[in-house]
Order: C-alpha cells, then sequence, then structure tokens
C-alpha cells in the first residue's frame, strides 16, 4: 500500500497511463503534490506493485446509506506496458478487494470505457458485472462537466 | 439542503424509492441513523423538494487526484409518482450543480440502469453522456460484492 511518500511514483504511473491513452494529464509535478496530500488521509488509497513500481491501482472508499460500511470505487488500474500479462493487475485487483473487505465494505465498482474491450474481459473475468440481479441490460455510467 | 435532523424524511423517501423498485431496503430506522452520521459531515449531502418532501436527490464528494476539487457522484434521485413531471427532478439536479461548482467541483457522475430509458433520457437532456470525447461507445458501470 502507498504512502504519501510513494506519491511521486503513483503520480508517474498515473501519468504514464494517461499519456498511453492520451488523456489530459496535469503532469507528474502537480499529480505529486495532490497525491501526497490524498494518500495521506483514510479514503483515498493506492498500491503499486514492482521494485521499481510497474503497476498502480488507485480507489476511493466512500460512505454510503445502504449497508454500514464504505463502498470502494476502482478509480484508476495501470500495469505498464512490458509488465502485461502476468497477473499484476489481478494481485492488484486482489489488493483492492482485501482493503475493501478489511474496511467493513461489501462491494466495489468501476466505470469501463465501452470500447476498452480487454477492460471488459479483465474485469468480468474476476467477478464484476454490469447487470444486477433480474436485469437483462447493463448499467451505464454518465457524467457531465460544470 | 438536508441537515442531520432531515435525516428521518431523507430516509422514509430513499426506503419508498427501493420499495417502489424492488431493490432491498434495511427499512427507514436504520436509515435515519445512518443518514444521521452521514448528513453531519461535509461529503454526503441531500437534498429535498416540498413540504412535506416528495422528493431527494443524494450524492458524494469525492477527492481525486486529475483536478483540485472533488467529483460529486449522485447516488440516488426519486421523485414520488404523484410528483413527477413538474421539473422536481431538474430542480433537485439544478442543486447538485450549483453545490459541485460551489464545492470546487469540475465533474459529476450517475450510474443507471440499462433499463431506465426513462432516466437515460432524464440525464441525457440534462448534459450528461455515455461518452467521452472521440468515444463512440458508451462507458459501463461495473461492480462486484465481496
Amino acid at each position: 500500500m502507498a504512502t504519501p511518500t510513494d506519491a511521486e511514483t503513483v503520480a508517474r504511473l498515473l501519468d504514464t497511463f494517461n499519456r498511453e491513452y492520451h488523456t489530459p494529464t496535469p503532469g507528474p509535478e502537480i499529480l505529486t503534490a495532490r497525491l501526497q496530500n490524498l494518500l495521506a488521509g483514510a479514503d483515498v488509497i493506492a498500491f503499486l506493485a514492482g521494485d521499481p513500481a510497474i503497476a498502480v491501482v488507485l480507489l476511493t472508499l466512500r460512505p454510503n446509506v445502504w449497508c454500514d460500511g464504505p463502498i470502494a470505487l476502482v478509480e484508476e488500474l495501470y500495469v505498464a506496458p512490458q509488465a502485461r500479462g502476468r497477473g499484476i493487475g489481478s494481485a492488484l485487483l486482489a489488493a483492492v478487494e482485501s482493503i475493501t473487505r478489511e474496511r467493513g465494505g461489501q462491494l466495489i465498482e468501476i466505470a469501463v470505457d465501452g470500447a476498452d474491450r480487454d477492460a471488459h474481459r479483465f474485469y468480468e473475468s474476476h467477478g464484476y458485472t454490469t447487470t444486477d440481479a433480474g436485469q437483462d441490460q447493463p448499467s451505464f455510467y454518465y457524467h457531465r462537466s460544470v
């Protein structure tokens, strides 16, 4: 589990993640500063894999009304290209599941791009679903900038 | 905006919401107790509409690494059947947008059941989308119990 002293390492991986997928990033310096604050709290958690680190998962825990424990949301999961296919993503997801249980949570969520078929296969193979019991259509993730 | 003293009102509406959609609920007493705690903090917010209240929106704000402000997640939005079609849901969504801006946030998210076409139309008509710029396929909301 990453501590605030790992902020630069987490930042570098997240910055590389977004650059690989052509998504905007404020750059590693700004990310590092934010992560130093975020990782000092209890509700933003990161796990790193490898030494030097070649993979990261970032999750948030938030309170909710339907059960006593928090809901975990996988915000980011990245394995560097040269390290893929070795089960590192699965290990990071297992860490997310462990910390969620440890904190009393019962539910893990993640929003996945429709075009990212590899991610769909990955999460489905780990027991994640887009449908609730009795539903036959997937749940969609909507968003809006304000 | 609901205060902890409104916990019972919020709880009653959320309980009615889940019963209408045949979703499990722990019942209004347990929900009230949780909401008394949750609404006392800064990161779980509810707005009520009507007197007596006939609609509620519940949202969470969580920190994130990509921008300085929080991300808002609409957890629940319910308008009682007899009060629908009068713009109350739109007013509650406007309140979510206002508080998000006020807290420095730039993004609002919501997961919507695939079969709930009314909700799709509602959020799309308010500027919400399932696709990012440059994408042609909707984002999916995955989850797993642990």
